[in-house]
């Protein structure tokens, strides 16, 4: 058993899976649910995703090795207020927050010195929300990203690395700036655009939404799916990771005023030579593991 | 059979898939290829995928029943010219470009007014081209949209959509500036929008390409398989759709200012109830039965 108590505050999609994932590896011997929602308490203790399931966030941090926050980015710095003074000597309080920098601005002062914060984030997900849509694999296969502070003991690092590669992960340890810099790329900028096509279309007129719709496997699927995220979880992410987007949204705008230029001009060149670079990119995804060269022929066969 | 002799010119990712699905589905004696390239012809053969590779595409021509030109966008005007002296009388001539408006100003006042033009587009693709990667199934369960004009006889109308349901595909018939703007919004958008994400990081300094590389399984992944897309036929499609293009780009850049301008000002309820309102788009794409709900489930226990 690498943990006796392990306390999971927000049994959303990633909390329940966690929960799941303890489970099925054996990773503590109790599991407890904190949420301050009933109805999410009833649907797991209904479900048996943890031994007790309870809404006062203090008592359920009672008695726990590890306490692992799953709640939307803005919500850290309130919860970790409600427990502070409950926490167990040397327990270890970690986080799957999307944002890493201002989590860590929320959790550092409020925490008492008596305890380890180890932030993280398993980078795995789905487009839907809840308890009852998790599951104990999510994380098999992904990253996991933890981000310790300079002064952070390093047996409570190796602990939360211990922890996730038990649940499938990958471990990988960065800087927390750093981190949101890299998220900011490769999450946080994609979903903004999501957001931003579908709901471009979602402005329509009716009857051309129907044929967006109807026709929506032309490309503008793939951004649904994204766009369908957990909205609170993803309004926290902007406006706690603000600089880093902005900073990566700017870089966008100005490509994108690029090729808009190019279309208006009708330089070929311009437009075969940005879409022959971008090639390589998917070639190294696919290189690294992370990509699945077959991945749409296979979609498309079923579908 | 439904055609004595099929001439297929162009024998990339498009036009071998159809020549597969033709000789799976039994709908043509004898199957042509037209293709410039030589090396092209000889893949073909050695695939034998057709009865004749030819380069000299007046010559492939000669004697087909249906004629259908899966050439980039920018190239059917040309390929026109070549063959227009030796089309059999009452052949119909097809394509399968993204791009219809200006198809038919291309192809129109080039073919004899002996053959029928009925202009297509099968809403199919994967992210690889070449003879090589197509297979007969590509079109089932697809849609494919074929824009006639007003003087098309009803009867070559009927024969390609026969043609096509035969395929596996289901038929649409639109008007061919609507049909640019429906994919405008579709299709070219998430393209153009996919190519400049992948090359906004593509910029990048290498050390952090590499990460973004590492982590693209958070959203980015999603961008690179769009935009590994063929860039011929991509460039193309924006030079010849520039107005529908252009119009939507203008959209989709004041909603992405929209919530730019959010995330500056950190006003939390306008980014919360444009991320709730995209969800119901996916939910309509989803119901329509154009999207598996558990696709990224799947994918996400697969890698």
């Amino acid at each position: 058993m690498m943990f006796k108590q392990i306390t999971i505050i927000g049994f959303g999609l990633i909390g329940s899976s966690i929960a799941r994932a303890v489970k099925k590896n054996d990773l503590a011997k109790k599991i407890i649910c904190g949420d301050v929602s009933q109805e999410v308490c009833n649907t797991v203790s209904s479900l048996g995703l943890a031994d007790v399931a309870i809404t006062d966030l203090a008592v359920s941090v009672k008695g726990s090795d590890l306490v692992i926050l799953c709640v939307p980015v803005g919500k850290m710095g309130g919860v970790a207020e409600k427990i502070a003074n409950d926490l167990k000597e040397n327990a270890i309080v970690s986080d799957v927050g999307s944002v890493k920098k201002e989590v860590i601005a929320q959790l550092q002062p409020v925490l008492p010195n008596t305890v380890h914060l180890v932030p993280g984030h398993p980078i795995a997900g789905t487009e839907f929300s809840g308890p009852e849509h998790g599951f104990a694999e999510l994380f098999e296969g992904r990253w996991c990203i933890l981000t310790p502070q300079e002064h952070t003991e390093l047996k409570a690092v190796e602990k939360m690395t211990l922890f996730w590669e038990a649940c499938g992960s990958n471990i990988e340890i960065m800087e927390s700036g750093h981190h949101d810099l890299v998220l900011g790329i490769t999450s946080h900028l994609p979903h903004l655009i999501a957001y931003t096509i579908v709901g471009t279309a979602n402005d329509l007129e009716d009857d051309i939404k129907s044929e967006v719709i109807k026709f929506s496997a032309s490309g503008f699927r793939d951004f649904t799916r994204i766009a369908a995220s957990n909205p609170t979880m993803w309004r926290d992410v902007f406006l706690n990771n603000k600089e880093a987007v902005l900073e990566v949204l700017q870089r966008f705008s100005e490509d994108l005023s690029g090729l808009q230029k190019a279309i208006r001009k009708g330089d070929g060149d311009y437009l075969y030579q940005h879409f022959s670079d971008t090639r390589a990119i998917r070639r190294a995804i696919v290189d690294a593991g992370q990509a699945e060269p077959e991945e749409i022929k296979v979609l498309n066969k079923k579908s």
